[in-house]
């Protein structure tokens, strides 16, 4: 990709009847890392509803291009996904928002323009706007309840984007180990196991066994111990505790 | 899951000061076929902002459950990831919403009851918050934006998990549900709660924080105890351990 990877992608909301979807759009595509934004004969625009909910996003909509129809929507742009929450008598391929976000990737790879594209709140996009798109993206929502808000739509698709985008990033580093701090690592075998034999010497102090099996207790504790691979300064505190406790019985002892 | 796959699920919405956020958070979850919503401590509710955005999802909001905390709000849970957009002092892991969502379901596979936690708008949730949570979700924003409105972060989980669980289904293996002793499952949240209190006025009564921090040392102790997600029979020997040393501490200073 000659540009940034995040500028080889445009956000195009067509024919938005809420201004705040629009505000709440630009947010969305901004927290991942975005801020192309495209507006095809919105209701209203500029709009200080859109203003308030971009809640920072400033430049995003400060820059937002607005145009009469998709067709100048899509110009300069060579790949379009078009959103749809139902199956549509369109043939297009249909992919859910993984699959998008992975041809769009490829496409931005090859130094490609991409536009998603989201339709009017209500009717969605029409079937020639869809059929300028190169296939469609469906937010696999459920079928009795399946209108997600445009602009929590455009926060799921940016979301995949961004998400296959450090994928991508991610894997060709070596991994690098980081600097760990020896308390921050799990304790070893023996360190534990000192803890147990305090563990165990403090419950016969307290006379916590009374005719129970001290090593079936001790295998159970020891278990749940085990599985919370403690800590060598969370060992610390336990021995702190039990050395309390043993104190205490002392103490209690000394009475009778 | 004896339940249906979307009943192990709740959405944990804390302190929400918009009442337009529960509104639009109860359509997400409702787009992707969940529908329980719990709200701590809401700023209004019912109020008819989160009628006018839930556009719909009106069972989602009449059987939306609204108690005073979040020990409430995870009262039956025994898994809790909680939503965070910035990396904090808690030392918790940290997962994207795609390891979270399979954690998550990792969980509701074995039985379990999920709480997916979100904290208050500006804020987020406290530290104390985060710390009754079992990990933290970060959903990947880029640094100087990272805050996302509440109701899309809600969209992108519940997206996430949706999307697992058709993956799941997807896949042609007979998920067997093995019988389940309810003492082998991992304790909820409440017992849980009602171990660290005792454990809390344990440690008081052995004299253990000598002018350290109990908050501290508790969350410390806290973080270990909830990485081993203790069962109802192991807690009940814990309880018992510190019945006996606060019996000690009792006789012991009986003596001074």
């Amino acid at each position: 990709m000659a540009l940034a990877p995040y500028d080889h992608f445009r956000f195009v909301l067509v024919r938005t009847s809420h201004s705040g979807n629009i505000g709440s759009a630009a947010r969305a595509i901004r927290t991942m890392g975005f801020d192309r934004l495209t507006l095809v004969a919105p209701s209203r625009f500029p709009d200080p509803e859109a203003t308030a909910l971009a809640a920072g996003a400033d430049d995003v909509l400060g820059n937002a291009v607005v145009v009469d129809d998709l067709v100048g929507g899509l110009a300069g742009t060579t790949f379009a996904l078009g959103l749809s929450a139902r199956r549509r008598g369109v043939n297009l391929p249909e992919l859910d928002p993984r699959e998008g976000a992975a041809q769009a990737i490829a496409a931005a790879r090859r130094g490609e323009q991409v536009a998603l594209v989201f339709g009017n709140e209500r009717t969605g996009l029409e079937n020639d706007e869809l059929s300028r798109c190169h296939a469609m993206v469906r937010i696999p929502s459920v079928d009795d309840f399946s209108s997600l808000n445009l602009s929590q739509a455009v926060q799921v698709v940016a979301y995949e984007i961004r998400s296959a985008l450090l994928a991508d990033a991610a894997e060709p580093v070596a991994a690098v180990e980081a600097e760990v701090d020896p308390d921050e690592v799990p304790a070893d075998a023996e360190q534990v196991e000192r803890f147990f034999t305090h563990l165990g010497e403090t419950l016969d102090d307290i006379e916590f066994h009374k005719g129970r099996s001290p090593t079936t207790i001790m295998l159970k504790l020891r278990k749940l111990f085990l599985r919370a691979r403690p800590e060598l300064r969370e060992l610390r505190i336990l021995h702190g505790i039990l050395a309390d406790a043993q104190r205490m019985a002392g103490m209690a002892k000394k009475r009778d």
